[in-house]
């Protein structure tokens, strides 16, 4: 069979093709010369310097993290200690959240290689940043606002550093496996995702394809194999255990009763409860609920514990979203239960997304460092004025459940925590339900359904001003700490909107 | 604690905020009337019609669609069947890939509700195109390049369609349960990911969360519950059977031996081989072999059967890299097994991705309508010149593997399948290493490495010239078919250049 040559020749336009090019134009014959397509078969290199160096690192860039090592993370501090090394400058940092362990990054925000931080500060960092120490004001942005503005560009990662439990030659990340195991990778996706360049660092370099895979080889453009990327001890804690102290007890209860009395106590029911002591109470005692009433509830969100694994094994919930596994219960759980699943930052809560778990939430049991007469809450600033926290999905929660429940002691020290006015405002009052304490529960006047389910069982309920004259009473009103002019912070709310700044503690 | 009324204030501008927009500017004391904010909780309309107006359906619009549900689909002539009672014409189709029953497509061909088809057009479409039914070309790609052309804007998506075997009300979307169950998902990732408009059209909604979820409600808009989206018994099939034809095992064979000898089956093998009788059967004998030898291979990618299962659960390989499962064994598997994972078509072999599947492959084998004195593969006409197949990973697999080879009857009927010159180029020759067929083996010549390997070890290796003349011995030189001179199909290589055009049959 002889082709007509002809029937081979590509026009120069084609209806469909926006510019068509012609491949390797007529020619057949020079088998043994043509190339194949360029493969990416092997994206190993020796040292972070050159992965950097290949990055195109430069002065001013932003280089981003995860913070699933938590308090056992050696990568951030490794790595600003090469681009110091390196002699680059004024870089912002972009972190999902900083630990204590992050104080050394301190020098290099005295030297001039940190600018400033966009993302989450926390910790001597946080301090730091309150004294007026960087450059530039933080930007402090909850994790959906934080991958909110990486999607649209308000803040844009050219490097990706991605703290890589396990990984292969191509770039698949596995958080489930590995010494430094720590879970879910949900911070991670979009940074992955949208940065320009994205370098993954790992201690366990596994034979390829590693799975299950979290992060993808579509989106990494290099892995450099180190000794060590945490300290497994510091990483995961072992089974976190629930409070002993009678106050926080009595408050855990309390919520326990609110949930129960809301009308959302019924089969389909989904919460979320983070890993402090009140709220790990909290959920225990929702826990007896559900069994005491035989509801079968459907997901739990966020922050995942053994607490809340076991409930999964139990029967009580159908599905865990995993966004950050916080002791090995939950790394084991993920690891293997396919109804214990990773969820992104994006899918946890990202106003950006076409839809995300947020807003299916019926309860959001959520902590603060002030709460005030307007249902306000503080979580960045202590009572001092110094900047502490950041803002976790506080915002992201409260916005979407159905109930948002702010858990606090009426005091702490010699420090009111429900107030005239917050410091900082970090999630506003009209996304805020009832707010808890030991000594009494306030609702949200706008939520009089809410207080009508809740009146005449037998609740402590109190109008918000009493609550705070009730905690003035035995404090005293507390003076407000001496602030400069000078803004220091600046507090994102999480559709990109300005909620706050934080002005330089003098 | 009475906060200065300044310390809120919020400056129009504010260093690291690409707009400063304030939050709720002032107002903290009307919490009545304050929204939160605007949430995403159900996605559910009625009807297709409805969810096709609210994606804001018009004429000239591109409508994308994934080929899972097989020959059982039901969704695409639904869905169009609605586009022209809608009054819409000149609709683009971007399908992964058609099958017979999309025969029905063909009256809105004629009705100029559809233009044309860009992406995979098989079987009686095909055909009509061939016969110069549409009024543009269609453009075939590759699955790598069908989400490469996507994730570049070649080709723009207005409307992703997609038949969700299982789904909640909030989009996210399994494929591994349900009454049309289909197991991987995986042509669909890249249509929800960039699409403007994303349609789940499901027969089994599920409370929300359905898990394991493979498509995320992060970009789904709108889910269309129907009363059933396939015919189960023509979406996947029972166990596929083996050949018993003495040919065709005897090709599979040789294909074994070239892979024993080439020296790549050793401890991380990796291989692609599809679901038809000459590759399903040289699996079987590979398998063999790898038993024989102790070979532990890394993984066996694309199309997943109950074969690829069973290596997977005998140890031969350690993960099942999936983009569409074949059987009811693959779809059980990967519902349960974690090293059977889902991968997207992205993943598996997008050029525009920082690294594909395809990349790592040691040997593909692969079909062909004819082959060659170049080592081209034309695998969208036969013989007669008629355009009746999709090009699916061919020239992706091809490109990417270390060896690919190449599966042909020397004839079928009185056509001879190795010859001068393909009809249409699909996959080009310098991406060929060896041509099977049950008469001979050919080498690509500019594979000198590999014949070395395979040269005295009582292989029936032949110079590709002499195995066509020994075709053509039998069959006598073909005519070329009839063509006109206009162009009715566009051939695109993976990286988006053209490789060939089809010309209108007369």
């Amino acid at each position: 069979m002889t082709l007509d040559k002809n029937v081979r020749v590509i026009p120069d336009t084609l209806p469909g093709i926006k510019n068509v090019r012609s491949f390797q134009a007529g020619a057949t014959s020079s088998l043994a010369e043509m190339p194949r397509t360029p493969k990416r078969c092997g994206k190993i290199v020796s040292t972070v310097r050159e992965a950097l160096h290949r990055a195109g690192i430069r002065d001013g860039m932003t280089l981003s993290f995860h913070h699933h090592l938590r308090n056992g993370d050696l990568v951030v501090n490794m790595v600003l200690d090469i681009v110091a090394e390196m002699g680059i400058r004024d870089i912002t940092l972009a972190p999902s959240a900083l630990f204590p362990v992050h104080e050394a990054l301190l020098r290099h925000v005295k030297n001039g290689v940190i600018r400033t931080i966009q993302g989450s500060v926390n910790g001597p960092v946080g301090q730091a940043a309150s004294h007026g120490e960087f450059v530039a004001p933080v930007v402090l942005r909850s994790h959906g606002g934080r991958v909110r503005a990486i999607q649209t560009g308000d803040l844009h990662v050219d490097i990706a550093i991605l703290a890589a439990p396990s990984a292969d030659q191509m770039g698949n990340v596995s958080g489930v496996i590995g010494p430094s195991a720590c879970g879910s990778l949900g911070y991670a996706f979009t940074d992955a995702q949208y940065a320009d360049t994205v370098i993954a660092i790992t201690d366990n370099l596994l034979p390829y394809p590693v799975t299950p895979f979290s992060l993808l080889q579509t989106e990494v453009d290099w892995v450099v194999p180190v000794e060590k990327i945490g300290v497994p001890e510091k990483i995961v804690s072992g089974t976190l255990k629930i409070t002993q102290d009678p106050m926080r007890l009595l408050i855990a209860e309390q919520v326990a009763r609110v949930v129960e009395e809301s009308g959302l106590l019924i089969d389909g029911f989904s919460m979320q409860a983070g890993a402090g002591g009140i709220s790990l109470a909290a959920s225990a005692c929702i826990r007896e609920s559900m069994k005491k009433r035989g509801v079968r509830g459907s997901f739990i969100s966020g922050g995942i514990t053994g607490q809340s694994v076991d409930m999964l094994k139990e029967g009580l919930f159908r599905t865990l979203l995993d966004v950050q596994s916080f002791d090995l219960e939950a790394v084991a759980s993920l690891a293997c239960n396919p109804n214990h699943v990773e969820m992104s930052a994006s899918f946890y809560a990202n106003t950006a997304a076409k839809g995300c778990v947020v807003d299916m939430l019926d309860v959001a049991v959520l902590g603060a460092t002030q709460v005030d007469t307007d249902f306000n809450v503080n979580v960045n600033t202590e009572s001092d004025g110094v900047l502490l926290h950041g803002i976790g999905g506080h915002m992201d929660t409260a916005a979407g459940a159905k109930i948002t429940v702010i858990v606090t002691p009426l005091f702490r020290g010699r420090m009111p925590m429900v107030v005239d006015q917050v410091i900082t405002r970090t999630t506003p009052g009209n996304t805020v339900d009832v707010v808890v304490t030991e000594r009494g529960i306030a609702v949200n006047p706008g939520r009089k359904d809410l207080l009508d389910n809740l009146r005449g069982k037998g609740l402590p309920l109190m109008d918000i001003h009493d609550l705070k004259k009730m905690a003035e009473n035995m404090t005293g009103v507390p003076s407000m700490p001496p602030f400069g002019e000078r803004i220091i912070g600046i507090v994102e709310y999480r559709d990109g909107s300005i909620i706050d700044v934080i002005r330089q503690r003098v």
